[in-house]
């Protein structure tokens, strides 16, 4: 079912994964920008009509009533509230050591520069519904805002075709601190927290997972609004050695094949026979699984046993394919990790398997996919922060640097802009004249 | 020439400037889809026709030499080589405050949990060429980039009809310590930084601005290579009181609007007779200036002064606005730029022209524009770093875990998740004996 390659003779699997990184599909571009365009214009009306065509259910209001949330609690079992307040007591103690701090820089009194280091007003959240509804979704995006400071989280979600969302979804978002939770999905609730309607208000940023329609759509507000980033089919690559365990390989190359069917679950090892033996533990956990259908569409299409000729190699091959996920199965994994340059979380040794990263360690579980950890980073609190600079000079400051200004200026051909340094020294007019001057 | 308007009266203006955040051009992604298609396949080669299409030169290495750029060097002024030199301390010192470092937690002996911060491997640089080549540029890119340890910064700028680039972009270059050069512009500069053609290698991440077309190849290859930002046309907004110099406002306006037709040059002020002694400041100083038509058409479609009910109405428009540059001109701007929330650079007092921190005080100059200093922030380290999430989980910790994890997983209805965890434990096989049983 697996693919298994000799990395030595045969690249082209490789270079069909790395192209996995696909180009936008138009067909979607185009409903997305209608949808975008009629939410902008007509508003909740717009939002109401799609949510009746998309969801299957007319809404008279798309906010999550304080009754809604309550209910949603009181059906959630006691041990699930409990392991979800664990999850973001861990998630607030990773990510709070993320807090950056205003700075400044000062030269005696005539010279201060800094950076302001602020919250984002307003954020919206993307949780989408359906399979995917998932509560560890809305801590991981909900806990690092709120760490950031931001003023208000708004939170959206698909209803069902009764019009409910998933109760778990808004206990974890009660536990996470939302603000507001409005019932609204797909490119309309993107287009609706971009432009803002008479019930949902406009955010500063969009973060969140979705499917394509939801991805085209924050890729199309960006700029008027921020976004995260546009998440790809989720990734594991596990390195292993002789000293791995093929069980554990096999069931968590599992657990990300069950994602979906476009997702990447790929075993690098330089111990040619492990090969065999996972293929064989495949099929054994396979039989036990729900989603045995995907997870054998998406091992067929995208999993594969990669054998190299050493360890080197397969960090090599790992650091290529800068994977969302990396196991370390090794012997000593603290040795290897640090020959990795490119992935979005690494796991260490047998006991760290990738769902300990999923719901509970306490790092970000928004990960860069589709090798963009080349240049992209877990979701964090940076991503909920803004900075702005600080520039004070005083005349003396000023003075002493007028000339290198005005000749860079001069050399950029930007004579306005030396204009506006000579004439804060050529004028005999000074500041107090100037003011009076101009007063009544 | 300049629009004065009353804030309480009409807010159309606002409206029309806050639109000016345009949605894409068709026609210009069109032929920018061309470009990079063709460039992805025909890679030096196609590079080659366009340079010779639009910078009208046939070239035979697009790499400037070793030679070229000390002749650039030679034919530069000692007096520019040394500002350029002061400006780059300058930035040196101010960036070097946002260095990040890497953090572990842990808990006794059974977790580790960790950020790794590490440099992006190759960087990309785009320098405008023709009368917006500016060698501040340069630095403002590569310095912070040199800072956060990238291993290769490569620059590319499109080469002038005789194949030549500017000399102080190069004798910056140098000076910032740019890794490789290459004369190359516009969308199939950016097509060759993202796709790596014959003589220019791929990069991970692409900045630096650019116009249009550059602009739209930036977008469409962002999610391949990491990009930094979509610049808009400049801004600055100015907000004055009674005590504020007229002469001083009106060459800062003139300032910013000499940039382009697009740029917006915007006084909000609640002494209403600074309007009209700015406006005639305005006449008097546009007499010397090269640019003049630029400017006065800049000032007509998005310049204007603005009149307030009092100090923190101004300071609300200027939130609204979000204004790339804001100066405060005010009697103690100290007090005032505390209740701003959104701006991309704040200049204080009337010793500290936007001029100041374009070339040479330390901090970016490329800044948010277009109302995203509401949600994004001058470019800084942050940018030329990417993080990498850590987890190590010891058998003891997991097992204390597990039934958390095991039961979200089942409640997100991902049983091979929860089957990873439950392979570790239920399993007779330990870890050494499995690792046994499959050597040889």
């Amino acid at each position: 079912m697996v693919r298994i390659i000799d990395i030595s003779k045969d690249r082209e699997f490789l270079a069909k994964l790395l192209d996995r990184n696909k180009l936008e599909i138009d067909e979607v571009n185009k409903s997305v920008d209608d949808i975008l365009a009629n939410v902008r214009r007509d508003k909740d009306s717009a939002l109401r009509e799609y949510t009746r065509e998309f969801d299957g259910v007319v809404l008279e209001d798309f906010l999550v009533t304080r009754q809604e949330i309550e209910e949603a609690i009181d059906c959630t079992s006691k041990a699930l509230l409990e392991d979800l307040a664990r999850a973001r007591e861990n998630i607030e103690k990773y990510h709070r050591k993320q807090m950056k701090n205003s700075y400044s820089l000062y030269e005696g009194e005539d010279i201060i520069l800094g950076q302001l280091v602020r919250p984002i007003e307003r954020v919206g959240i993307y949780i989408p519904g359906g399979s995917a509804a998932y509560p560890s979704t809305v801590l991981m995006n909900a806990v690092p805002a709120r760490i950031a400071g931001v003023n208000e989280i708004i939170m959206i979600t698909p209803p069902d075709r009764n019009g409910k969302v998933k109760p778990s979804i808004l206990a974890a978002a009660s536990i996470a601190g939302a603000d507001k939770i409005f019932k609204a999905g797909g490119a309309q609730g993107i287009a609706a927290l971009a432009f803002g309607t008479e019930s949902i208000p406009k955010v500063d940023k969009i973060t969140g997972p979705g499917n394509i329609y939801v991805a085209m759509a924050k890729k199309r507000v960006m700029g008027l609004v921020g976004i995260d980033m546009i998440a790809g089919p989720s990734e594991i690559l596990i390195i292993a050695d002789q000293w791995a365990n093929p069980k554990y390989i096999a069931a968590d190359l599992i657990s990300q094949a069950e994602h979906d069917e476009m997702a990447a679950a790929i075993l690098v090892t330089d111990w040619e026979p492990l090969a065999a033996k996972v293929a064989e533990e495949l099929e054994i956990q396979l039989q036990g699984l729900e989603r045995r259908e995907i997870i054998e569409k998406s091992l067929e299409s995208y999993g594969a046993i990669i054998i190299t000729s050493c360890l080197g190699e397969s960090v090599d091959v790992a650091n290529e394919i800068a994977p969302e996920h990396l196991e370390v199965l090794t012997r000593n994994p603290f040795d290897v990790y640090r020959g990795v340059k490119n992935a979005g979380a690494i796991f260490l040794g047998e006991y760290s398997p990738e769902p300990v990263g999923d719901y509970f360690a306490g790092p970000n579980h928004t990960l860069p996919t589709s090798s963009t950890s080349r240049f992209s980073s877990p979701l964090c609190v940076d991503d909920f922060i803004k900075k702005t600079s600080l520039i004070y000079y005083s005349k003396n400051a000023l003075e002493r640097s007028k000339d290198s200004i005005m000749r860079i200026a001069e050399e950029e051909g930007l004579t306005g802009h030396a204009n506006s340094i000579r004439v804060r020294f050529d004028s005999e007019v000074s500041f107090k004249e100037a003011a009076v001057k101009c007063r009544r």
